[in-house]
């Protein structure tokens, strides 16, 4: 830092300790521009913040939007063009429907409903996406660029003024001890920041129908999301009823019980443990079990081992098998 | 535990035993019993996990939705009526835009649009903790009462089915060591509970027309929640079309640049800083700013406290104040 840069530093610094601790007052600014400040300020504030709710009310699992930033950046840094998207909760429970719904038979009512919501599920996920992708664009990444771009520059500007008020202020109070055109300058630019300031500021809010229409694209997109998905669950609704009325015409199917098994005794010597068969013609056969083939000698030691469990709590079975 | 109980026990266990262990094949149930079998298991699965993911898709934050069960608990342990609700996204939103939007002024563009989109958002909101609570009456609450009671039930036949099963397999292989009577009495028992265990599974998944009509139930509300955004965001839509033509005829407002301040060095003796006003008549004015009117000394012994701070790095400001 030059030398007058290090004094321009240490005036500014002496005037602040002077207000700040001893209690002097700089000089103030008019209250149209206070009222600009506030109101840019309060615009800095509501952009930020409308990013970050606007965000949780697309993705708003906290974890899935961790990791989803997380894979994002590990695509880009890999070169990969396809990124993952937000895992959307009509989709899981889409997925969830349409796989039960299959294992357990598009021929029944509920396996086929199933079948039908949950395809359904995951079309609105898909719409969903759109939203997502819809208001991230028209919305959240022109308020990011305002926030960006247009804010931090105004508040670069407020803090090159309060840098030049110091100064002046400094100056000012040291009238006689420093040339007047010394003081006359620091007020000049002082004065010359603060138009810049102004102008700035004045030009955000005078053009704040911009973020009306950013507004009003969130809303669209809003708007045609909730359409889409009006549409898909009218034409599910139809299909849901169009399934019920089928089903409430279709005769109930009683149980029938089946005829009980009668026992036959005449097989006793085959050491399996049987087939049991329902249908009662022939009331009972011992179908085709596998046998424990393993000599019995292996069986026993197998069974010790096991039987050892038992030990206390009840006689091993070896006395009984084997 | 009686003997009888105890000796029953044993029958069973070791049959298992030689089932898991020995290889030995125990009695086969039919095809068709097993088809129901595996249909109920289906259901049950399909139902628990519809279920946990119903509710995500309602309220998809896990630690707003973790915070909501302790504190609707803690609410019913108080015995308190009113439950607080989840907490919408859309209803953040809604609260954050309107409360930036009346800091702002209802007057301006950008202020008055907040308010506009706030609100709509809030009313979101709304329908969606309608929405909320439909699903959980209409499609929750029945689909976890078939898990605790129906599907429960056919666990629990299911379960009695397979100890009668392994007591009937044990006696089976020990035919003529154990009375004919006992075996034909173990078959009846075996058999009674398949039938009943049938017949529970038959009507669950016979009745399965009922879980059609509660899907159906999910999909009305979640139909009718889509129609009411849809209305919602119809009106807010055509209100920001308004604001923004009305906007545009009203003529842009360029900015005025203030003519700069002339400094009036007349008044160097006053201690004050001085006040800035920007107009220009008169020029220019020490505007009526406190004076540091502690004494001399007592503001000296501050700023030495304060000079001690900037030792070594610049010349301490006592020199130039004070």
């Amino acid at each position: 830092m030059s030398v007058a840069g290090l004094k321009k530093q240490f005036y500014k610094a002496s005037q602040m300790v002077s207000e700040k601790v001893g209690g002097a007052e700089g000089t103030k600014l008019d209250e149209e521009f206070k009222d600009l400040e506030r109101k840019v300020d309060v615009t800095n504030k509501a952009v930020i913040e409308v990013i970050s709710k606007t965000s949780e009310y697309l993705q708003p699992n906290p974890a899935s939007r961790a990791k989803l930033s997380m894979l994002n950046t590990m695509s880009k840094i890999r070169g990969q063009v396809k990124s993952p998207g937000y895992p959307q909760a009509e989709g899981l429970l889409g997925e969830c429907m349409a796989k039960y719904g299959r294992e357990l038979g598009e021929d029944t009512n509920f396996g086929g409903a199933l079948v039908d919501v949950g395809e359904s599920m995951k079309r609105l996920a898909e719409v969903k996406d759109s939203l997502d992708i819809d208001v991230k664009q028209n919305f959240i990444d022109p308020l990011q660029g305002l926030s960006d771009k247009d804010l931090r520059e105004i508040q670069h500007h407020l803090k090159k003024l309060e840098g030049r008020r110091l100064d002046y202020d400094y100056k000012k109070k040291r009238q006689g001890k420093i040339p007047d055109e010394e003081v006359r300058q620091a007020l000049e630019k002082f004065h010359e920041s603060k138009e810049v300031a102004e102008i700035s500021m004045y030009n955000l809010l005078e053009t704040d129908i911009e973020q009306v229409s950013q507004l009003s694209s969130l809303v669209e997109s809003q708007l045609q999301y909730h359409k889409q998905a009006v549409q898909i669950l009218d034409e599910l609704s139809d299909k849901l009823r169009d399934r019920m009325k089928e089903a409430q015409t279709r005769p109930r199917k009683e149980y029938v019980p089946k005829p009980k098994p009668v026992i036959d005794f005449g097989d006793t010597n085959e050491q399996s443990n049987g087939g049991f068969t329902p249908s009662s013609v022939p009331p009972m056969r011992n179908a085709g079990n596998a046998l424990d083939l393993r000599p019995v000698r292996e069986r026993h030691i197998v069974l010790c081992a096991v039987a050892a469990r038992w030990q206390g709590v009840m006689r091993p079975p070896v006395h009984v098998l084997g």
